[in-house]
């Protein structure tokens, strides 16, 4: 910006202006769009599900006990038991059921419950069981589905071919990141923002060459060029540096593709991305102000056997060296956000400005406090209009209450 | 449970409606119910209010400094100096009175002010003094009365004969637990919890023989039997196996008489209980979520010399043991109550419907914050049209405040 | 206080007829009172800002970042990025200029953006900076003008004469206190306190001679005397009796002028000081319930040379003990307001009722949340109805946002 540059006199634009005021979702601060629940997301590395045991997963404040049965398949179940609420991750596996710690009351894989051990014709009642999510396993995590169980099977599950194919190798992340899932798309599709990656990538100047936004995904393609400085060999190697020497010019593609993020680079004179980038965002809380972020880098193997093998923990290290830098970022960001209260963002790329609007219409208000679910699903049984358990027992509040 | 039992399409009940919406605290959510003040309650383990010191107590959110006098008597203030409200257990004890470490105001065990050193007639006048509590000392504990004061001396103290007795030993017990003190009695009353001890006790088979409800108890017997695993030494020990050496059937008697807890184990074919467990769950914080629990476990002793004495560390052991299973459950569940932000328990089992009923009937609203209280005790004296002592102060603001 | 002084039974004051009810902010609890920030104000030690360095400092919740350019003059603009918030404090010194660490705008000392880096006519109109803080560096210290910068050339600045005379030599303190800043102004005004000294100073009775009030200021005059008790080196050296051998009388003038506080020591038969102490008490965060303390203590060389230098490590271990005792007294005194929720403080000194005024008088509202400040400063520019950036952008929430 040159210093002689006419003055902007006017007042930064308010959060709501910026859908044109016509949105579902004009008016409501991005840091507080809940994301969609209706997709598939990873809330667990599949590796540490193992048979016999439980993990404590969560997605936007919805505590999940995953387990594996002694089958090998992974169940996901609200995390709470019926009974006391004491969480269900707690519990003891027992072939495909899982068992409370506490009064050993019985769970099947949908939520139903299979046994509760002292339970008598004295006694009152129980309750159906707690609710199930539908659960897929792939890529090596576990992705549940936490909105309407009933869309689960037309939804379309995230496709990456590539992690198949023999000719690539895939590392995974899973990392949690205390901010809104909205700045991580943000940061990823800003790639003015290598300023910040300086001391590891050396000068880069990114040149936008063209963006292109629909109602559900903004894409960006960019011409990266080395302009200077020392380059990690980390990112030598993803950059395919290790193949040919070379230092110059890439394209890098991200894009948002509500609710996942993918960002692949093609090195100048190739074809074939030489690595790709596939993200999910998954909110933590229930306010979305941290996420879980997941990730499959799935790198080309080079005509050169092992190479790749050899150049693994180098990779690994230069990925989470960027990664603590993008980290520390957004994390800020969110801070300053907490601390103003609301979203002062600014912002002047318009690729950008398209994927806040996409974040917000295709978002979800924020659910105030958790809902009590009780019914198992699916389907939702309605309810019928036989009495509670405790409305069958004695009023009288003064007398003893049971003879 | 079996499986074909028919289905329960209704919700679970609400917790309005478990008092049958007649009692005066129906509706309220039990974990929102406060304990009744108009009681003795153990605050600390006698010996760790020396001679000569303080100890900062507390009571529902509501401070206590504790001071022994050079007298041996153990007194119980307001845990703040009337003048700044620095905490008086950090102040400094002579003779029978605490001297606030800061401005050197000193009280005496009633509350009352007995010196400011710096007073003079050009000073305002100082307030009295602040509140007392009555206080007793019993079984190694310093028992207070937080409530009416009035009241104090028609309260049934805790009785305990076999703490006396040459025939017993006692183990004391005083731990936090980051929970409302209902869900302790609910845990020890409903014994279908064996299942979180399986580890130490083995398997364990309770069966509920009798249960016994007045408005102010509930009063459980269980029949316990050992079906298989390994029990722990120390449980051993307790249910006396260590004189006969057998293995099976004892007799568990739980009761709750507000607003403390017995436990009591008969061993087979025996007459007199080889234990016994006295056990009060005083709030610490003024919303109640955490709890101080005091145990008094009184064992009888064996018929050979020293075995008891020899026996004394399993036994501290596996009692340490259960009690953290114990905890780690009843924590898991004030924290699901935080999250979901009301009592979803959905209870199958009647005594312990009944004991919630008297929780709520017995206990108080809570108090949202603490009050003021600045007057001694006892008793309160009324106020009077004495001007306050700033009131007559010159009240012009803008002028000099004194020439 | 005499055992049979007539009971007061009236309640104590309450905080709001303390000023008799006709004062702009009688009513208001002191502890809500916010400084007034037309003042200049430490908010740094002047080492710590490196040349071509940043520091993040704050001033009652607003987050400030010092800059020191090559040329050696200190900046301090608001610490976020006009763009997305991140802390400008993250940033890199480029000569004069400020570079945000993520996309690399850059500020001038003023807070106007000197360049973005990507900035093309397809991208929108940036914002023109961020609030400058007026600066300045003496004594070793930082000051801003948090308040109206048109105010700051003529709101007199600290005068410390003896800082730059050849006779005396200065120890700076600077340490965070977790209490409101007019805790700190009682506690040094009245020394009566000595009681909370009495391991460190030994007896000392001090005797008030006489006090002056004005609307901006309290003066003090104490003899204190030393009656017993063995007494701190550090303490001897600073009455001068590291001079003469003597132990006893010294006048104590200590003065709070509006929103700074002084005190010194002017041994028996002496007619300088021997030591003074300038202070201010920083809000830290915005409730003002965290102040950060700088001091100044400046120290009369004796006439053998070199004394001064070896008891320097003694005198600092000396001020560093008295003051720990005196911040754990006021964070007492700020904790337990906290709980009780207002201020429950019954004064019975003049003086400090006085203090208590004149803080309330001259002190402001406190601002419940951050404001938004935009535009860059000196001096304000209004707003125009130029139409902020992205109200010019297309408007359709539905159709892609850009073709």
């Amino acid at each position: 910006m040159p210093d002689d540059r006419p003055a902007d006199e006017a007042e930064p634009p308010a959060p709501k202006t910026e859908d044109g005021g016509s949105s579902l979702r004009a008016g409501v601060d991005l840091r507080r769009v809940g994301i969609n629940p209706d997709f598939w997301y990873p809330v667990a590395v599949a590796r540490k599900v193992r048979k016999g045991r439980t993990l404590a997963a969560v997605f936007a404040g919805e505590r999940i006990a995953l387990f594996r049965g002694e089958s090998g398949t992974v169940h996901a179940l609200e995390d709470r038991c019926a009974h006391r609420q004491v969480p269900l991750s707690m519990g003891v596996v027992e072939g495909e059921t899982l068992r409370c710690c506490y009064h050993a009351w019985a769970y099947r894989g949908n939520g139903r419950i299979s046994q509760i051990p002292y339970l008598s014709k004295e006694t009152g009642r129980p309750p159906r069981g707690v609710r199930a999510y539908p659960v897929r396993e792939a890529y090596g995590l576990v992705f549940v589905f936490p909105g309407d169980p009933g869309k689960a099977a037309d939804t379309p599950f995230p496709e990456l071919p590539a992690l198949g194919s023999a000719g690539h190798r895939t590392m995974t992340f899973s990392r949690l990141v205390r901010c809104h899932y909205s700045f991580m798309h943000e940061n990823l599709l800003d790639m003015n923002h290598q300023f910040l990656h300086r001391r590891i990538l050396g000068r880069i100047r990114p040149e936008l060459l063209e963006h292109r936004s629909t109602p559900v995904s903004v894409e960006a393609r960019y011409l990266f060029t080395h302009t200077g400085g020392k380059r990690n060999r980390g990112a030598g190697f993803l950059a395919a540096e290790g193949i040919g020497g070379k230092d110059s010019a890439d394209v890098m593609t991200i894009r948002t593709e509500y609710p996942y993020q993918t960002l692949e680079l093609v090195p100048e004179d190739a074809r074939a991305p030489s690595f790709s980038l596939w993200a999910a965002y998954v909110p933590k809380d229930a306010e979305q102000r941290t996420s879980h972020a997941y990730g499959l880098l799935t790198i080309a193997k080079p005509p050169v056997p092992g190479a790749l093998h050899l150049a693994w923990p180098v990779i690994r290290r230069f990925t989470e060296r960027v990664f603590a830098q993008d980290r520390m970022a957004v994390e800020a960001e969110q801070k300053a956000w907490e601390e103003q209260g609301e979203d002062w963002n600014h912002e002047v790329f318009p690729l950008i400005l398209d994927v806040r609007k996409l974040l917000r219409v295709n978002g979800v208000p924020l659910r105030p406090v958790p809902r009590r679910t009780e019914s198992v699903s699916p389907p939702h049984p309605p309810a019928t209009s036989a009495a509670p358990v405790d409305e069958r027992r004695p009023a009288d509040p003064d007398a003893p209450a049971r003879p």
